[in-house]
């Protein structure tokens, strides 16, 4: 009986990564019938993270209503795995860009219903707590979810508020001390696959505020405000965190998970292929299919593919990689252990003509793979 | 050490199979320096089938004049392969459309190059000759070859000539009787991979001779010569060949052959894998690699790759199939006995951009197969 892990990336655009592995799945049925067949459709910390996790791993998901982007009520969940010691939460599931919907202004959002998640779960008893930054509507700097977790800022008049984008250089002081004490037993990791700082031109702010709503002058201005936050950090918690690769993602939150939660900003893929126990199950694996929408240069800094291969190297495991388009000099691929990489596209047509073809062709292009490996015999 | 068979079809506009077996190989020698590789670039019958076919064999160019499409002296050469045994000859050499530049007009251009160069290969001792029928400029019903090998045409007045397109019409009657005598101990193949009939909508003059410079009132006129000549063949030689499959290619030079040289009609592929000896090729090699410029449901109508493969399947040899784009609804030549096939296509283009890259883009998809053959220890 052949086992086989199937672990692709989404097709940004075209497929979901849980559709990549139903597609493949079925595919893998139609031919070894009996094979065992496991499923880990990698999340990015973005919207499905909390879908993929648990449909990786099994668990449940919790609900509760908590503050939304504009500090309204808005129910949403987290999800719970490994029998209740791992949260997985989605940023985007309470601040993120598609709940504010017209209304998009990174000076007010907030992320404070982040917080309020990363609360519950601890007191839940969870002893780790993934968080998964992106697609947010913010640019906060992760203040609002500080506040969820009982730091309290105060400004020039002594009376606590929660700050906003628009507000953080009003802090005057942080104080610390209220900060939930389950905090302490947690170890909290947030996905993180950028690398921007929290301010100055590759910042949260110049990056990204403008997709969230900002013109080029409340740029400037939230880009001074995280500066701002910056320097009131480093004076009073004694943190200096705005170059570590990743402070900027999500509207500042990479560097609040870093000043607030002493959080660790590691790529998705690897916080997934730790929480999956990957190299067990590449062990006992036949075959590892893995994918993402383009396997070019840019995939050798430990994107999808790569991060699988170079961990599963050890164990003499097949991994093979079924992507949208194959990019030029992509010879280290096969050096860090890639052992073949197919493209779906099967006839010369642009993207926008493949896109409603392409769970077809994905399809086809693994079924091709896999009457290939059982005619060698495989 | 591996023994690896190329036998691969043009990618028309693209790449010649000549090309295509000298990418393959560099790429094969590179993963395994000790392989055995034998090259059978696939002649369809056109412009280099006598190259592909000494590329294939080893042999040697025997050179003369003869008269070209005018009738003008023309200085070409046929093959001999098989110590002299089999000559190949393409018909494009002597009345092929490259050689007429811009005066093309099918109603006064001739085959007897053509007869010339079977003429001389029969005298010299060949006991088979294969005609690649394939890019003509003629439309003469192949009686311009017929006349180089001494069957005269009489016209009312009793007077002997040598009809074209034009003056088909103008036979009266048909003499065999100074038929070069050799010939009757001669096997004549001819490459044919059209089935059009002699004349009507789907006939030689409708369907080819506008690319050869009919207008629309020539073509029906030589559509009647041909309806002529068919019916006097019918009376006085007794043969009825006008429906039969490829009487209309290269401008009735498939009638011609068959009416005026006792020759056999077969797709190029079967006189290719014939004339090589595949069976014994393909039993004794570890993977064929072939393929076409797109492999679709018309490819199982008998083309390079189903051809290969069928003959393949007895010998449980793989045959690769590396192509340029994959059609839908092919799950059919799996079952006829092709292991996999590979799309050269790697980033979503349109053909036209594609077509500078698809030599890069074949060797490095040659090279992604053999470096997952030779990873999974094959």
């Amino acid at each position: 009986m052949k086992k086989f892990l199937l672990i692709p990336d989404s097709f940004k655009g075209t497929m979901s990564s849980q559709r990549i592995c139903e597609l493949m799945r079925e595919q893998i049925l139609f031919v070894y019938p009996d094979a065992q067949v496991t499923s880990i459709p990698v999340a990015d910390g973005g919207e499905g993270s909390v879908d993929s996790f648990l449909e990786a791993l099994g668990g449940k998901k919790v609900h509760l209503t908590v503050k939304g982007p504009y500090f309204e009520p808005l129910t949403t969940y987290y999800g719970l795995i490994h029998e209740g010691k791992t949260a997985v939460i989605e940023m985007a599931s309470c601040a993120g860009l598609p709940l504010v919907g017209e209304r998009r202004d990174p000076s007010l959002t907030t992320t404070y219903g982040v917080g309020e998640l990363i609360a519950h779960a601890a007191r839940s008893g969870c002893k780790q707590i993934i968080v998964g930054l992106g697609g947010s509507a913010t640019n906060d700097g992760g203040v609002g979810a500080a506040c969820a977790v009982g730091i309290t800022f105060y400004n020039q008049a002594g009376e606590s508020f929660v700050p906003t984008g628009a507000t953080l250089s009003e802090i005057a002081s942080i104080d610390t001390s209220g900060r939930l004490p389950e905090l302490a037993e947690v170890e909290i990791l947030a996905m993180c696959d950028i690398d921007n700082p929290l301010y100055g031109q590759e910042g949260a702010a110049y990056v990204f505020a403008p997709q969230k709503g900002a013109d080029a002058t409340m740029v400037e201005f939230l880009d001074q405000q995280l500066r701002t936050l910056s320097q009131l950090v480093q004076e009073q918690l004694k943190l200096e965190a705005h170059d570590v690769p990743g402070a900027g993602a999500a509207g500042g939150m990479g560097f609040g998970m870093l000043a607030f939660f002493d959080a660790t900003l590691q790529m998705g893929i690897d916080i997934v292929l730790d929480t999956v126990n990957f190299e067990e199950l590449a062990q006992e694996s036949d075959l590892i299919l893995t994918g993402e929408g383009k396997l070019d240069r840019q995939s050798l800094r430990g994107k999808v593919v790569l991060g699988i291969a170079r961990r599963a190297q050890q164990f003499n495991t097949p991994v093979v990689a079924i992507v949208g388009d194959i990019g030029d000099d992509i010879q280290q691929v096969y050096q860090e252990g890639v052992w073949a990489v197919f493209s779906i596209n099967r006839v010369a047509k642009e993207y926008r003509e493949l896109i409603e073809r392409a769970p077809q062709d994905l399809a086809l292009t693994v079924a091709n793979l896999l009457h290939f490996l059982q005619r060698l015999g495989w």
